[in-house]
């Protein structure tokens, strides 16, 4: 079977390492054929490819002529769905970079453009090849937490200096990244956050603070508050602001708790439901039996390497897509009900009001001094 | 030096215990000499009692005649602040049940009588006397953390059944206790939150969830979000409806973190402050060292007695009170916060409007079928 051909468009930091691990051949079943980026991009990528590249600046020449049966798409997040859109048209299988975009107004429209074109879409949600993760779903999914109660991430880990916000003028500003925290660095605890539980979000509060610790127009410090369809809560704390952090992730069910934290995850597991001890229990303070469990995880954890490949393998043989490219809406829509909850100072209904987002952002943009 | 004689009025669970502690001589330097009770509780307490105490029904006789130089008020939380101001009128000391009283209005109200009396004041907060919180306490205030930015306690393992609720009529009513789990469970938590780290609330946005586990119409899960004077933020996270649920509570600070859980203390300590790293660094992607510090915490923790001895030798040597009765103002105006948010679904200043809370929680005591 011969090698799908993958181009990869915007190779700054991300995008290159992408395109040099594909020219490397450490995809099975993929080859890199074609680079779109800028002029100094181009000539720093042709001293380190090996491979037989075109290489373009102009994005319809890439897409149009280039020849690729497959892209990556590695530019700013503003771009992603109208480039993601460009190539479906040209039947061109896609893997976006996270977020899948800014706003869900545009992703939903790229969203519908995968689903006609019939071509492979899936998004970097990297994190979700961490097996700790992948274990922590599984778990749920199999009912053994019951029905959940809450969840709660503190993922305040994403430390980030004055001096990192400073290397580009497009980083943190409503114009260039068109948010903070929440598109930057927390994207994948908020997909995470979604997809291990399967929870439908109804309702969300956030207060975010906007350069609270340092010198950017954008949200550094998040706290956001839901509600979901089956009545449990969940609490969502994320910041750039904090060292060393914490990344700890619970979840409380009827059959007890699971926690994710430090690179383990651990079940406190009730040797009942508890709402079923609730209703027959007759004494003044007892509560159900739990026990302790170290969970087991096997398996290194591939990571971006691992999205690419299940991609191409998705390509190749049908392989059931990891990070399917439609759930980036996810994390894009609970990001845009947080900012609107902060801005309207209300809670916030799902689905969101894509619209009202879309404006509100925009007049971000407006009244900018960046 | 003569005994300081004690008076117990409210011998329910708390109040026998407290009772028979003092008459087995368990608290040097004090005796107890009266108690104030129904009719059946001082039957039984006669039968466990050795010492020559006085019995009394009548509350006024009990203050006018017994010829107690202290009293320990364990009656229902509603009546706390009125006793305590009896009390004070006939130049008693006072060591109250937690919480201080149900609003703050009538707090307020009890503090006054208290300073006007000159006589020692006192208050349960009997988690005060845990080494753990007491080290927590001594390292923030010692400067170790720096400013803090945020703190968060999830305080979900105060479990409790139908059953527990279903032992009297008065238990988790408007009425009879005049809230849920923000006043008779947690108020311990409510108040450490508030006395470890020395913050200064000034806005809280809550949300309460009423019989969401229990046939009950108070609350049984909440979940606060704060802001301090100083910018940082806080969440608070409480429930009756978990099991085995969590006790974690976690503060982030310019030089660090510190976590209390599972009976231990750890610090993850800066090797600089981040605010100083944050001005000066000048690279990509680095953030401040960081060391993990198992903070060795000496001492048992002696509870209840710990803080009756507290207040014995305050009156009998001028020590140091470890939790004067004022600071139950605290947690109460705290709960009044949150209560008022959830009502009003709109975020609380502080200081708390002590006549529209009061207002408000009449309201739902008129409104109660229970």
């Amino acid at each position: 079977m011969r090698n799908i051909k993958v181009g990869v468009i915007g190779i700054g930091h991300m995008g290159r390492t992408y395109a040099l691990q594909l020219d490397k051949g450490l995809i099975e079943g993929a080859v890199l054929t074609a680079v779109c980026g800028r002029n100094q991009q181009l000539a720093d990528m042709k001293e380190q490819v090996t491979g037989n590249v075109q290489y373009y600046q102009d994005e319809d020449a890439f897409f149009q002529e280039s020849g690729i049966d497959a892209v990556i798409i590695a530019t700013p997040h503003f771009s992603h769905p109208e480039l993601a859109t460009k190539a479906f048209a040209n039947g061109i299988h896609v893997l976006v970079e996270k977020p899948a975009g800014v706003y869900s107004k545009h992703v939903i429209e790229m969203n519908e453009a995968a689903e006609e074109s019939g071509k492979v879409f899936s998004i970097m949600l990297n994190q979700r090849t961490n097996p700790l993760y992948q274990k922590l779903r599984e778990l749920i999914h199999a009912g053994e937490l019951g029905e959940i109660k809450r969840t709660n991430w503190v993922i305040t880990d994403w430390y980030r200096s004055q001096s990192y916000y400073d290397l580009s003028s497009w980083r943190a500003t409503w114009k260039g990244e068109g948010g903070g925290v929440l598109l930057n660095q927390a994207p994948h605890q908020l997909d995470l956050w979604q997809w291990i539980t399967g929870l439908e979000i109804k309702r969300v509060h956030a207060f975010c603070h906007y350069g609270k610790y340092h010198d950017i127009e954008v949200e550094d410090d998040v706290t956001a508050y839901v509600e979901y369809g089956n009545g449990a809560t969940g609490v969502f704390i994320a910041s750039t602001g904090e060292a060393p952090g914490t990344n700890r992730f619970e979840i409380a069910g009827d059959r007890g708790k699971m926690v994710v934290e430090n690179n383990a995850l651990t079940f406190y597991k009730l040797a009942q439901s508890e709402r079923e001890f609730n209703a027959t229990y007759k004494g003044g303070f007892g509560m159900p039996e739990s026990n302790r469990i170290d969970v087991p995880v096997d398996g290194n954890n591939p990571g971006h390497l691992g999205i690419i490949q299940n991609w191409i393998h998705a390509i190749v043989q049908g392989t059931p897509l990891l990070a399917p490219g439609e759930d980036g809406l996810h994390s894009v829509e609970i990001a845009n009900a947080i900012y609107l909850s902060s801005w309207m100072n209300q809670s916030v209904d799902f689905p969101v009001n894509a619209d009202l987002y879309y404006e509100k952002l925009q007049e971000k943009i407006r009244q900018s001094s960046k």
